[in-house]
C-alpha cells in the first residue's frame, strides 16, 4: 500500500442520474474513482446495489479493503434527517423516508455517514477548496437543485433534524407561487433551479421568439445560458427576467448573511457558472439588502472544486466520524 | 462568603436608558443588583462611570470584591463587532464605534466580555430559562426594537463579526420602505419594534378616529397594545394592520427557521408579551411559509426569564470566558 493510501476515506455522491465513488486522500486528493447510472432503477434496493459497485470498484482500483480506509461518507441529494441517515424527501430520486444509512450498512458492514449533498459539497469547499481556512461559511449551488450548507465555528452546520441551509426552500412568494419539486410553493428552487427555470422557458417560449431564435428553434435547447446570452445582447425581456431573479436570489442570500454573519459566501452550480450576468445582478442587490456590518466581513467568491467537492466533502465527513469514534487517532 | 457567592459572576445590561448590573450565581441566581440612568447623558465615558457605579454597588451588596468573582459580562443593545468589544452602532444609545471592552477594563481592571444585549438574552434562556437543554436555539425578541440571536450546536453564535442573529435588519421592504434606527431602509425593525410601530401609530391616529379612542384620546397613550386590543373587539383596519404585521414577521421567522434549523425557538419582549393576537398570526404564518422538514423538528415558546434575561445571560457569558481562560476550572 502506497503511503498516500494509508488514511485514504470513500466518498460516494449520490444524486438523480447517477452515483459515483471516490478513495480520497486525507489531504483531499482523489486516488480512484467510480460512477454508475442509478436513473433507469431508482428503487431504494437497487440504488443501493449500485452504490455498493462503485464503492468495491473504486477501492479494487485503489488496492484497499474497505475495513482499512478512514471512513465512508455519502452526499445525497435529498434532505437527510440528522444522523438517522434516513433521506427524507429525495425529489430527484423520487424518495420520501429512505433510511440509506442503515441499509448501506447492511450491505457494506461498515455505518456510512449520510448527508445532504450540498452539505458534502460545502464541507468540501471548506476543507480543500474555495474555503479553507474560514471558520463561517455559506456555500450556496445553484444547479439542477437551488441548495446550501453553513460552517459555523469550523464545523459543518446540520441543524435539529439535518435540515440547516436549505437555502432552495426558502419562500420568496406566497402561496401562489410556482410549486416546488418539495411539495411547497413558491420556493427560491421553483425559480431559480436550473430544471424549474428550463421548463419555465419552454413555456415562455410560446410568446417569446427571440428566446427560441436563440435556442436554435430547439425546445430542447432551452436552457439558462440562453437567456444570459440575450441578456448580453440587450434583449428587455431578459434583462427583465434576469432583474427579477438576481432580486429573489439576491434577497435571501442577503436574509442568510444578516442572520448567519459569515466571512465567506462560496456560489457553484451550473447556474451560477453559466449566468455570470444573473450573479452579478444577485451580488448587487445582497450587497443592497444585507445588513451592513454583516457585509463588513463577507467576501463572496466561486466554488473551486467543480463536480469533486461531493464525493471529496463526503469522504472528509466520512473521516470525521471514523477519527472521533477511533478517539481522535 | 456564603457558598452560592463562591462562583458568582457579574452580569450588566445596557440599554439606551438605564444600566443595570447583577451579582449572579452558576445555577443563574441573581443574589444582588443595582441600577442607574444614563440617558441624561449617553457620552461613553458618561455611560461607563454608570456602569463602574452599578457593578461596584452590587458587589458590594454582595460582600465581594470584582477579582473575587468568576467574569465579567456586558450585554449591549447595539451591534458589537466580535471579540474587540467595539459597538458597532447603538441607536438607542447614539453611539457609533465605541471600545466599550477597552474603556471598561481601563475603569474596572478586568476586561469584560461584551455581547449584543440579545445574545446575552438568548443565552441566559439557554442556560437557565426556556431553553434549558436545547442545543440548536433562535431567540427573538420584539420590544423597543428587534433582535435575536443563535446558539448553535450548544454554544452562542456570533458569527464572523458578531452580528450574526440580526433579525431585526433583515430587510422586509424594498428601499421605498421605512427608515430603520440602523440607517437602513425596510429593516423589519422599522415596523415592528415597538418604539416604530408607536410612532406609526401617531401618524396613523390622525385617519382612524377609533385607535385615538382607544388610547384615551392621548398621542402618548398609542401603543401596540392599543392595536392589539381593537383586534380582539374586532376592528377592520386592527385587522389589517396585524395581518401585514404578522405576515411580516412570519415571513422573516420562516426563512430563519429554514436556513438554520433550529428545534426551539423563543419569543420575547415587550410586543410579543402584550399582543398575543399579533403572535398567534406571526406563528401561523410561520408554519405555512418554513420549510416543511425544519418545522418538524420545531418548538415554539415564550421567554421565560422576563428582564433578568440580559444580567443572566450577560453573567454567564463573562463566565464561560473567566474559565476557559482557567482551564476550565
Amino acid at each position: 500500500m502506497e503511503p498516500s493510501n494509508q488514511q485514504a476515506a470513500v466518498g460516494v455522491d449520490l444524486g438523480g442520474t447517477h452515483a459515483r465513488a471516490a478513495v480520497v486522500t486525507a489531504e483531499g486528493r482523489i486516488l480512484t474513482q467510480a460512477r454508475a447510472r442509478v436513473a433507469d432503477d431508482r428503487r431504494p434496493e437497487a440504488v443501493v446495489a449500485r452504490i455498493v459497485e462503485v464503492v468495491q470498484e473504486a477501492l479494487a482500483q485503489a488496492g484497499l479493503g474497505l475495513e482499512e480506509t478512514h471512513g465512508l461518507g455519502v452526499g445525497v441529494a435529498g434532505q437527510v434527517r440528522g444522523a438517522s441517515g434516513v433521506v427524507a424527501n429525495g425529489p430527484n430520486l423520487g424518495w420520501r423516508e429512505v433510511p440509506l444509512a442503515d441499509l448501506l450498512e447492511q450491505a457494506l458492514g461498515t455505518r456510512p455517514r449520510v448527508v445532504n449533498d450540498l452539505d458534502a459539497i460545502a464541507w468540501g469547499e471548506v476543507r480543500h477548496g474555495a474555503a479553507k481556512g474560514h471558520e463561517e461559511v455559506l456555500v450556496v449551488y445553484a444547479g439542477t437543485g437551488v441548495g446550501g450548507a453553513f460552517v459555523i465555528a469550523g464545523q459543518p452546520h446540520h441543524g435539529a433534524n439535518g435540515v440547516a441551509g436549505e437555502i432552495g426552500h426558502v419562500k420568496v412568494r406566497g402561496p401562489e407561487g410556482a410549486a416546488c419539486g418539495c411539495g411547497g410553493r413558491g420556493c427560491l428552487e421553483a425559480y431559480l433551479g436550473g430544471k424549474n427555470l428550463s421548463e419555465g422557458l419552454r413555456r415562455e417560449a410560446l410568446t417569446w421568439p427571440d428566446l427560441m431564435e436563440a435556442a436554435g428553434g430547439q425546445l430542447d435547447g432551452l436552457h439558462p445560458g440562453v437567456v444570459e446570452a440575450l441578456f448580453v445582447r440587450g434583449d428587455a425581456r431578459a434583462l427583465a427576467m434576469w432583474r427579477e431573479l438576481g432580486e429573489m436570489f439576491g434577497d435571501v442570500l442577503a436574509h442568510a448573511v444578516t442572520l448567519c454573519n459569515p466571512s465567506l459566501l462560496v456560489l457553484g452550480g451550473t447556474v451560477a457558472e453559466g449566468c455570470p450576468e444573473l450573479m452579478r445582478l444577485t451580488r448587487e442587490r445582497l450587497s443592497q439588502r444585507a445588513s451592513s456590518v454583516s457585509l463588513e466581513a463577507l467576501s463572496v467568491v466561486a466554488a473551486q472544486l467543480g463536480d469533486d467537492a461531493g464525493v471529496v466533502g463526503a469522504a472528509s465527513l466520512g473521516r470525521m466520524v471514523f477519527e472521533s469514534k477511533d478517539g481522535g487517532s
